[in-house]
Formats: C-alpha cells, sequence, structure tokens
C-alpha cells in the first residue's frame, strides 16, 4: 500500500520505518520538499521511501498518518490540500502538547479536540484517531510492554477504522488489544489522558508503558 | 478511626457504608442537619452511623473524604471550615463533572484541578486524590473488576498518602496496585481522565471496569 507520513520528527519517522518493514511505499511528508530530516531517513532507510511536501506526501498515499504536533495539525492538513486528502483514511495520532508555560497543558482540550477539529475542517476525510496514547516506540512495537494492552481507536466511519486496526495489527497490536471507543469525540478522551500518561511515565520512570482495560462482564452480557 | 464523609449522594453513601463495615465511626456531611438522604443512611446501616453538616462531620473526622460534585467542592470545604479541617487527610474523591452543555465537560481542567485548588485554599490540610477514576461500586470492592488493576493516588504529603493507601487496602486494595503518581498536581491528569473512562464505559456496556497499567522495566532497574 501506499502511504503518507505527515511529519518528520520522532512519531513519523518511527512510524514510516515501521510502515516500510511492513511492505508498504512510504512517503513522508514536510513542509517543504528535501527537508533534512526527511532526507535523512529516506536514505538510511533505503527501500520505497521517498520525501516530499504535505502536499506530495498526502497526494501520494492512499492512507495518511498525521504525525506533526496537534497545534500545528490543521495548518498541515491545510498545506497538504483537501483535494490530495479527499475520501482517504486519515490516522491522527497527534497529541496537542504545549509546554510553553513550562508544564504539560494541552492547546485544545475539554469542549474540543485535534481529532474532532480534523474532522470538522476536512467532512471528505476519514478520520480515525490512534496510537496517540502511547510513546512512538512501543506504536510500532506493543510487545516491548509486558503483557497485553489497549490500543485504542474512535472515528466516525466503520470502514475507516477497520482499515486503521489491520494497519495496527501490522504494527503487532493482536486484534483483541484493539479497543474501538466509538465516534471522533472519543478523541477528546484520548488526547486529554495524556497528563495522565505523562505521570505514569515520571512514576515508572520508563515511556515504555500503557495500560489495559479490565471490565467485568457487560450486565446484558449472557 | 474516626471518619467524615462529606456527601450524601452514591459515592458518599457507598463510601461511608465500606467503611462501617470496615469497623470505622462514620460521620456524614451535608449542607444541613437532619439531610433527608444522610438520615436515610445512618438508620438503614445502624452502628457507629451518624450525620450532621459539613463543619460537625469536618471537626468529627479524623480523616475527611470529600465526596461532594467537584464543581462545589470548594464551597463545600468552606463551609466545613479551615479550623475543622486544620492538619488533617482529606481524601478528595471528586470529579468536576459538568454536563450542563449535554456532554460531558470539566468545570476546571488542563491548567488547574480540584485536588489542587482545595490544596491551595486550604494549605493546612493533606490533601490526597484518589478513587475517583473508578465507579463508586468499584472503589469499595475492586475485585468486582477481574484481574489486577491500578488505583492511581497523589498528594503532596508522603504520611497522608501512606494513610490513604492503608484506607484504601481496608477497601481491598491491594498494596502493589496503588500507584503513586507524585504531588497533588498529578490530580490534573486523574480528573482529565474522565471522558476517556466514560467512553470505557460506553464501550463495555459497564462502568464496572478500571485500568491496569503495565509498564517495561525502567531502564536503571537491574
Amino acid at each position: 500500500m501506499r502511504i503518507a507520513v505527515l511529519g518528520t520528527g520522532n512519531v513519523g519517522r518511527t512510524l514510516a520505518s515501521a510502515l516500510l518493514r511492513g511492505g508498504h511505499e512510504v512517503r513522508m511528508g514536510s513542509r517543504t520538499a528535501g527537508n533534512e530530516a526527511a532526507v535523512a531517513w529516506a536514505s538510511e532507510v533505503g527501500g520505497p521511501a521517498t520525501e516530499g511536501t504535505f502536499a506530495d506526501a498526502a497526494g501520494f498515499g492512499e492512507v495518511v498518518f498525521n504525525a506533526t504536533a496537534g497545534s500545528h495539525a490543521l495548518a498541515v492538513l491545510e498545506a497538504a490540500g483537501a483535494e490530495q486528502l479527499a475520501g482517504k483514511l486519515l490516522i491522527d495520532v497527534s497529541n496537542p502538547l504545549d509546554f510553553s508555560t513550562g508544564s504539560l497543558q494541552l492547546s485544545v482540550c475539554n469542549d474540543d479536540s485535534v481529532g474532532e477539529s480534523l474532522q470538522r475542517a476536512f467532512p471528505d476525510v476519514r478520520v480515525v484517531k490512534a496510537l496517540n496514547t502511547v510513546t512512538a516506540s512501543v506504536m510500532v512495537d506493543p510487545g516491548s510492554v509486558p503483557g497485553t494492552h489497549t490500543m485504542f481507536i474512535c472515528g466516525d466511519d466503520a470502514t475507516a477504522k477497520a482499515q486503521a486496526a489491520a494497519l495496527l495489527q501490522g504494527f503487532g497490536w493482536p486484534a483483541e488489544a484493539i479497543l474501538d471507543i466509538g465516534d471522533i469525540g472519543g478523541a477528546r478522551g484520548m488526547e486529554m489522558y495524556l497528563p495522565l500518561w505523562l505521570r505514569l511515565y515520571q512514576a515508572s520512570g520508563t515511556a515504555v508503558l500503557n495500560v489495559e482495560v479490565r471490565a467485568a462482564p457487560a450486565p446484558d452480557d449472557g
């Protein structure tokens, strides 16, 4: 499959490399073609790895990962262009982290989220929120966290969520670990989890962590 | 031990009854003495169960649970009175839930939390945030959720956290399930987790749920 990864940071490079290893053709997108990190990544990994502008990458990909900072995501997708994105699955892995005050805050939360704002701005795009609740290395290597643990996904389009889940399984997430928490409004919860995640990181001394959801059988089960 | 439970709702009654079963003397506090729910609770459970105003209860308790709505917690503690609370452990189990828009929002989040605002307003009180991340029945019956799962606590005072952990163990939480996530600033993460919790509830079809934290060994372990 042809996949675009928007963003040249640690998350973007980690996802792009894992997608390549999974046999996909990957184009990394950034603000300007010839971005140093993107060029270095493409030459380092070899294979069907290319780089270009956000619009180049979005036009190339059948599926698009947004691995840019949450606070820039809307501008990035505008640069990518609605026509390049139309009808495609966009997996939004971003978090609206804002450290400008010296401590973690979210640049949007409570009454909105990045995932929702992208879906509103690009109604023809099938946005699925996923992966933002774990660190980059765990996104593509869930086995690095001991035992079973949960990957949340949400979005308005069931087919898009099934496609996203298949890509997650390609990263090693067992089907039964992927928990669909409903429409794209669930992005609010997935993004607002970040301040707790940061404390879990501090308490654990490692970012290689995740949570497993455990629930009693639902009252109408059996 | 003499324990005050502020709040006569489901959370307050559930905690108060469990504390009584644990052999404690419990006084339930509400805005006015003779509150119908509090009187009904005290007569139903029998034993060393009494009720009174927030100030009566706070003066009685060696430990105080805040089981009122997060958006009212500050006013409740002001009614209880700084002199009744001074030096005591206050376990804040509240959530700043605001359904006034028709969907869940938090009345405070991102740059503050109920737990932090209580600690700021009452510097002589030893505030510990705990229990707000699970439904009332799970607070006092963690075994109703299958397997092991995590109870977060935070607060500025290590002795207060140890006291709170002992009370949680009295409810059935294994010591190793109780995860200290640092100072009272952790309340922000514990409260902002609620929108995700609500989605987990909807996805699971039951509120009898929780998460277990799983982390790789920290880099400096062994």
